[in-house]
């Protein structure tokens, strides 16, 4: 816990200290001046903004990490990614790119002159500008921590097969209290020093949130020790509020965690290392707003919650707030940091890092200079489906043969990786285990299954850390899948929403590269939670998706094993997307051969004529559309009752695949035009449809259609328990004898000419549900999956 | 680290393990068998239930636990709840409830002998019988554990101001591994061992989760032990295989710690001792599927993951594994359990508590002993509103004023608690300071601003915190609120639709007692995100809301401080509900007073006469709609505009208070009727409704009414950057301009009379954004809230 000597001579440290002071000045500026950047006059009413927006008080201390590693970089020539997890702290991210040279170089506008200062200052904040946080726009930055609890995550994610890559990685003392970040320590024993880069934190404890305290700011720096020990890190401390000794302290400090992380890749990639090593970390106490008014008012302000935002807030109405700002700015002695142009002084200019080399520049933070993703035919991997229903398979257990050959495809580049929740076995996608390991630094036993250093199959019981770690593996432009219990993926949906709006941000940007899309296979779905119950089943996921940019995001719901795998794999192809999968994992009937998946799935939605029983090519009487493997089961189900109750009655089967494609073709650009959506689902007839999600969805995807009037949709209606597959289907009336009641109710007339047809699904249906309660398992009728095909053949079909 | 000697005779430790062995068997009978319970008869593949169902991995730990939980309380007559963290070890909680007498007094078909046994075993994760995990079902319980995470936030949300209860909470070590239980650790940094009672944690490592091991469960003792001292416990440990020491050992543990419990509180109620004390904790390594088979089919099973689940799973159709089972549940040696009649030997049942002392009878478990909370009259709070627009304020300063009076209240039952991750000033509601201070019991600084140990207030930097303490004080009988951004309270998506399954279910069941409701008050919404930008702005917590059963979820939006006030007022008085409210912190126009608010919160939904212009009684040209603050000051703005540039056109204005009323009367108890939405909403008018949230919702809730078709509704269309709050209604074209626009474009007939208006409103919406761009804050115009009523003054209303 010691302090080790300064590395640095007084000379190095009073350029750095120049350095840093200038990105202060960046920073107050961009938050408070709309001209007069260089104070050449003195501060007038109408230099200042009308409205002071953005977060001053963690600022300096990011600046102050900025500078010192810039040192780093240049003496070490490292690749060092910054995680800049206080992102409110926007303006010293921008001061810091503008400064390295970046920011002129990506945004020509924004010079590197006192008009590009001028520019600078003003853009900020101001509608038409730049946004108050570090964000896509900005420079360096895979992270925007507008909600906090990521960074450390992200962090990791990018160090993942980065074997040339330090990230460092700034976590507030704010968010250092939630979930996602308390959890995020534990990355440490899923880090490979051999085929890994390495994450530096630095844990910035300037004791303050918006109005409190932070708990870690005030644990004493030996419970701080033990606690980081206990995760398994060696942390160092750097603490103090006077520049010079701090610079010394800094730049130590960095250097011994940059030889400690040196010296674990060393050993570990000579092979004279095994298991975890006890990776560096920093501890950084710095007072908040540090170098910034400390009273304003008579009240306390630097070292204090009142820094977190604009210290001085009546700058422009009030002479005397002008005064402090003027004062508080001329204290950063401009005549040392800029020339008579407003550009940087050389021998500051010098400091930076060059190229690639500059935080703001790195390709790591611009989907990384890389390898496409190698993928096999997914149709070499296809089940063998001679007729519809001529097969049961688990959709889910095919797919993960394919994933292990995406898995060894990749194992030079190393640019794949699959995570989950400690779920790929029950969800079926075991045979990634014959392509690599699960990643694993913690001590193995003989008998353990699957777990290596080296893995790519990443496991962990918590959504938050699988997601942030994709998040961060595919920004700095990797491929990968999150595999996930369906219900349970809410537990990342602000993860997601922010991932979306990074995403609809970034991909408008003309500098930034694309990113590899983000791919979920949520199995383990609502209509099969067999060991489980009502807390297990929830297919809301996709409501909160579809909110977002329809640019951004994709919904499949492929219906058999060859549907999901041409999913899958089209999903791995795609980037700048959100690629959301719904699929089963349990034995079920098959239904597409593989090219008849390929079509299927191209088009997102078909008719099945094979399924339905208007094959003369009139209009049907009634369309049964189904999404979701569990309703096209009942769907066909149904069609077979109806079929054999009902003959004559002509049943039109439309399957949807792609979701997105029931939305206005002006809303989405998978969407149907109206008149192929009209060709599909009629302009008049009754649609029954059969939803895996809540109904509403698809009224809301429909509502402007033409036929959607006619739409009765049946889906989850939040009846759920742990009990049989068939019986969770009839809690919600989405069950084969529910579905073809609801089709003599729809089609006109049919209620009088079928009603002994109803009668006797009424009657299937209670005989269904004592058998369970008695049984305690589904009829042997329900189980026999043979019949569609039999009768669909007897039909001559 | 060392474990204290045993506290326990040879006598007294034979007897609690012949009750674990009961409560064994009792959890296996409960997986396997339908019939056969005490095995009078060798064991046939008839007597086992088809589908095998449950987790038999962390049973037996919890069983041991809880046997030696029901010693301590006996000696000392504690209060102790017992919260299971591993919630799917449900079958462990149902045989102790049985096995102390609570399950048969609740449900009286489940006797206490042998025929009440076979039911028991019988019902467990079988059709129309109880769920496989802990569930409001089951006795003694306020934690479900199916989705892992929050059972010591839980345990914390508890304890709070239950000064006679200690919470043993049980933590799984996959559970472990996610963020929200990473996090909750800090919970001792709030707990005031004064006022509150206390939360004992027992980390259960027993090694594995579904199909890997755990982090914790391979990591050292020694690095645990730092890990649990650096959050500031003190922690024991207890760690074997071998039955009889883990006897001893584990009885001398929990002496230990209940001493220093009763230590801690002494010294602190004495009045001798300040700041946070070092609470005890037992880290305890049992063997997963402990006691169950060790090996089945050459594969290890105890001890290891296999053990997760139903560790012999083919003991109805193979004779091998049910010889498997039957010597696995005759190792149990029953005849040392049950008597003849198959009820619990005397000697055995003797070990469990009387009464309310029982863990499954415990009214802390059952929403309490409770006092009501007690409220003052909101109208005392109430702003004054001469007239419509005649008054600007902050609506949440209002509702801040009126909670500090209800602490103030509640300071003696100490029933009350407002939480909120650090946004508490930020959301206005600071004079609850007046009354109470911020829950602190870390060091407190001379210049910190009301930190104290016994505050009601809890702040923390962590969403989840918030929402499961608030789960489990309310669970637990107490009442709260709490306040959120709105964007982030995704966070807790997940445990809302939990907490939402919990309501649905408990408030179906007789014997459970009402549970207080709980409040959400989002506030710094999507529309006024000043000083941050697009990653804060999220509306879409709402449509989660309303996916869950209308029983149990309300949604409103206040449109000014005195509705805001008579909202939360009528939610604090609610049981067994979500409410969600939404409003904002910002200076806002006033529009009703405080009789005119009761009114139309009563109704949920009301024409504003004196803001429209159809005053006549004829019916109106067009109705704009609006639901939310923001919407709704847009909303008249748009009708003033349309007032001086189209005379004489009819515009209704409907305010939306409840959101629920727009659903239709049949699904949701606050719907309209269909006439009385056809007499609000027109049969025939075309409807611009200005929404806050996505404006998807509000056509789900009405697409089954009569004029749904003429519904056009604005609202948030993920258009947002850090800009002024017009700009931010701009960018969504839910400004009083565009409103206006909207108007004419669908009034029939007005596209052409009107055209010059409409150009006009357009010119208005270009200047400003012209405005905007240049000056970096909205037109004067915009920000002068005097129009309305001027305008209406002069019209005469």
């Amino acid at each position: 816990m010691s302090t080790p000597e300064s590395t640095l001579t007084a000379d190095e440290a009073r350029l750095i200290d120049r350095y840093w002071r200038a990105a202060n000045y960046l920073s107050v500026g961009q938050i408070y001046l709309l001209d007069n950047p260089l104070l050449r006059e003195p501060l007038a009413a109408e230099h200042i903004k009308p409205r002071l927006l953005g977060h001053w008080g963690t600022t300096p201390g990011l600046n102050f990490i900025y500078a010192h590693l810039n040192r780093v970089i240049r003496e070490r020539d490292s690749n060092v990614l910054y995680i800049c997890g206080p992102g409110h702290g926007g303006p010293g991210m921008v001061a810091n790119t503008w400064l390295e040279g970046t920011y002129s170089e990506i945004y020509p506008l924004i010079g590197d002159d006192a008009d590009g200062l001028r520019r600078l200052f003003r853009q900020f904040s101001f509608p038409g500008g730049i946004p108050s946080h570090a964000a896509p726009e900005t420079p360096g930055s895979i992270h925007e921590g507008g909600e906090l609890g990521y960074a450390l995550v992200h962090a990791y994610g990018a160090a993942f097969d980065n074997p040339d890559l330090v990230v460092a990685c700034v976590i507030g003392d704010g968010e250092a209290e939630t979930g996602p970040l308390a959890a995020s320590w534990h990355g440490n024993k899923f880090l490979d020093p051999v085929h890994d880069g390495a994450v530096l934190p630095i844990l910035h404890l300037n004791g303050y949130k918006i109005a409190n305290p932070t708990i870690m700011g005030r644990m004493s720096d030996e419970a701080l020790c033990q606690l980081f020990e206990g995760f398994g890190y060696e942390p160092f401390f750097v603490e103090g509020a006077d520049p010079m000794p701090m610079h010394g302290a800094m730049a130590a400090t960095l250097d011994r965690c940059f030889d400690r992380i040196a010296e674990i890749q060393r050993a570990a990639r000579a092979g004279t290392a095994e298991g975890m090593p006890r990776w560096p970390m920093i501890v950084l106490r710095s007072p908040k707003g540090w170098t910034g008014p400390k009273e304003v008012d008579g009240k306390k302000v630097e070292g204090f919650w009142r820094a977190h935002q604009v210290p001085v807030d009546a700058a422009r109405e009030s002479d005397a707030h002008r005064k402090v700002l003027e004062e508080w700015m001329r204290s950063y002695q401009l005549d040392e940091l800029f020339d008579a142009e407003g550009r940087l002084l050389p021998e500051l200019r010098a400091l930076a890092p060059e190229g690639g080399k500059r935080m703001g520049a790195s390709p790591y933070a611009n989907a990384g200079g890389l390898h496409p993703l190698k993928r096999p035919d997914w149709r070499d991997f296809a089940v063998d489906v001679p007729h519809p229903c001529g097969a049961i398979a688990e959709s889910t257990r095919a797919t993960g043969q394919y994933l292990a050959e995406v898995l060894r495809m990749s194992a030079d580049a190393r640019n794949f990786r699959v995570m989950g929740p400690d779920e790929t076995n029950s969800n079926r996608l075991n045979a990634v285990f014959e392509a690599t390991d699960r990643a694993w630094m913690a001590p193995i036993e003989p008998y353990d299954d699957h777990l290596a250093a080296g893995g790519r199959v990443m496991e962990v019981l918590s959504e938050h850390l699988c997601q942030g770690w994709l998040e961060g593996y595919t920004l700095s432009g990797r491929h990968g899948l999150f595999n996930c219990y369906e219900a349970f993926v809410h537990i990342v949906d602000s993860m997601f929403n922010q991932h979306a709006k990074w995403l609809k941000v970034s991909r408008e940007l003309d500098w930034r590269r694309p990113v590899p899309s983000f791919n979920y296979l949520l199995s383990s779905h609502v209509w099969r939670q067999d060991h489980n119950g009502f807390s297990h089943q929830d297919p809301g996921f996709l409501d909160l998706v579809v909110n977002k940019k329809a640019d951004v995001v994709r919904v499949y719901l492929p219906p058999d094993a060859n549907t999901l795998l041409r999913t899958v794999d089209h999903c791995l192809g795609t980037h700048d997307r959100i690629n959301v999968i719904v699929a089963g994992k349990q034995p079920a009937p098959q239904w597409l051969t593989a090219e008849e998946a390929e079509v299927h799935c191209a088009a997102g939605v078909g008719i099945w004529d094979w399924a339905g029983t208007d094959g003369d090519g009139a209009p049907p009487d009634v369309v049964m559309a189904c999404a979701g493997d569990v309703p096209t089961l009942e769907t066909i189900a149904a069609v077979d009752l109806l079929r054999q109750h009902v003959p004559g009655l002509k049943v039109r089967v439309v399957n949807v695949v792609d979701l997105m494609t029931l939305q206005p073709h002006e809303e989405h650009p998978h969407g149907l035009t109206d008149a192929d959506f009209d060709a599909i689902f009629t302009r008049d007839r009754p649609v029954i449809f059969a939803f895996h999600g809540y109904p509403w969805l698809i009224h809301r995807l429909t509502y402007r259609r033409t036929n959607h009037h006619n739409f009765h949709v049946r889906g989850f209606k939040e009846e759920g328990t742990t009990t049989t597959p068939f019986d969770m289907v009839v809690l919600n009336d989405l069950d084969r004898f529910h579905l073809a009641m609801d089709v003599i109710d729809r089609v006109p007339g049919l209620a009088a000419t079928a009603a002994h047809a109803k009668q006797a699904f009424r009657d299937k249906r209670i005989a269904h549900k004592l058998y369970v309660n008695s049984h305690g398992e589904d009829m042997p009728e329900i189980r026999d999956w043979s019949w569609p095909y039999k009768t669909a053949a007897e039909a001559g079909d």
